[in-house]
């Protein structure tokens, strides 16, 4: 681990595509291996009309119904893809996010949504809501409990799970956990424009009441490297619900990770998120 | 860890000598047999002059000079001794944190101090700092190298060792660790005013201001299930030392553990935490 610890700290906190292709290459073989070992199960699934409705399955062994482990990536608003096809380091992807949650017993599905600047504010939690509810017809004839659903988002996947709990409350999901996200407890920047629209209309869009209040359980993750952006807005989510609710969520502050690595190295021998994640997921399904 | 988790989360976040009975009993079977197989080195070492000046050395297998973990227990500024003696459940506690130290490579040092209210602020870190003088002198001939003290403090301990900072500042020890502490985010209590003093006094002697600034590696943990107070301090010195430096310190969030069980467990099969202690230690004094 001090190996991946010392590379991933002389990347510093900013984040871009070069930083994006470093921490590929740090977890390359590891992932590739995965990828061979665990395939998918079903491959550009369609949840919806538009090209990106599309997601993943990663069938865990064993027979009956198994909890479900939905994953919303990052890419601030603009970019990300599933992963999952081709060959290099875009085949493993967010796909291994799927990988570790089959090889955990989970089934695990991996989404594309529409992106921002062409599909504006709530698109990206429309489409999260959409997988739900293609989930509650599908998911069995996969091996998934429709009645067990944990959504996860990192970064901008994070902000889309954050404003399903606004879009559509608690009721057909089980929990959600939130790897760096944003929620409202910090400006808005240029580019978060493009998917929220004007800074006038922030108050009302941003998801920050929503998680804020949600009776639901929530696991928060930031990184030890995550910009200072994400730590502020972790922190401040975790004092917002202290204050409200008496008692911190559930978290986990990611010790030699960054604003990538954190979900980009799931799946990977270092198992100290996997295993929170996991164990998080059984008890929330329980 | 399962079982133990729901046990832990079953006695909620209050404080209070069942708790910590029913924690230490939880423990008791795997750190009877740490006790049985780490011996301690030297017992009741006497730092300084009065009773409670008194220190138990762990020593590591393997010959030259090793990092050196200072363990302060808790004990609300009142209560708690360093154990490491007689037998029964009072044997083990904090002593296990030496044990634990020595398993990992370090010299283990665990001390007790002078208590309130007979002895108030600043005695808790008086005698922090008088530890770290003997280090000095005498670490050495027990196989601790002088040069590289990090302090670690649990509650009343981790004061200690934050006031330790704003007695003495940061030039002899290279890190310091500190679980549920409190820094001066939140009012005093009654309990600490029997060390601090009356309120009015507090501002002053309070650890913050310290803690926010100093430049030494901090590590921060704070448990799952600690009392809201003990939660608050933490993010408040998180957001302080976000604001101040630009980045979150190293910290952890310990989920299915208590304000008791997060030191008391250390040296059991859940080595999350210690993991994250040793790596610490070893980076701060590589």
């Amino acid at each position: 681990m001090k190996p991946v610890r010392q590379a991933i700290a002389a990347m510093g906190t900013d984040l871009g595509p070069e930083v994006l292709a470093q921490c590929r290459v740090l977890f390359d073989a590891e992932q590739s291996a995965l990828l061979a070992q665990v395939p998918v199960t079903a491959a550009y699934v369609a949840y919806g009309p538009h090209e990106r409705h599309r997601l993943d399955i990663y069938r865990p062994q064993g027979d009956g119904l198994a909890p479900i482990l939905v994953f919303v990536h990052g890419g601030g608003f603009l970019k990300g893809d599933k992963g999952g096809h081709g060959g290099g380091t875009d085949a493993w992807p967010n796909a291994n996010v799927g990988r570790m949650a089959a090889e955990a017993g989970f089934v695990g599905v991996v989404i594309n949504y529409r992106l921002a600047p062409d599909n504006v504010w709530p698109a990206g939690s429309e489409d999260v809501a959409a997988v739900v509810g293609w989930l509650k017809v599908h998911a069995a004839q996969y091996g998934g409990d429709p009645q067990r659903i944990v959504l996860m988002g990192t970064s901008a996947g994070s902000v889309h799970v954050a404003g399903y709990l606004k879009l559509a409350g608690d009721r057909d999901i089980r929990a959600a956990i939130l790897l760096s996200g944003l929620y409202g407890y910090t400006p808005l920047d240029a580019r978060d424009m493009l998917y929220y629209g004007d800074a006038a209309l922030y108050p009302d869009r941003m998801p920050l009441e929503a998680v804020a209040a949600t009776q639901l359980p929530l696991m928060l993750a930031c990184a030890e490297f995550d910009p200072p952006r994400f730590q502020a807005e972790f922190l401040g989510l975790m004092q917002h619900r202290l204050a409200r609710h008496g008692a911190m969520p559930r978290a986990y502050i990611h010790s030699g990770h960054n604003h990538y690595s954190m979900a980009m190295h799931l799946g990977t021998a270092d198992r100290r998120l996997s295993q929170e994640i996991c164990a998080f997921v059984r008890e929330t399904t329980a």
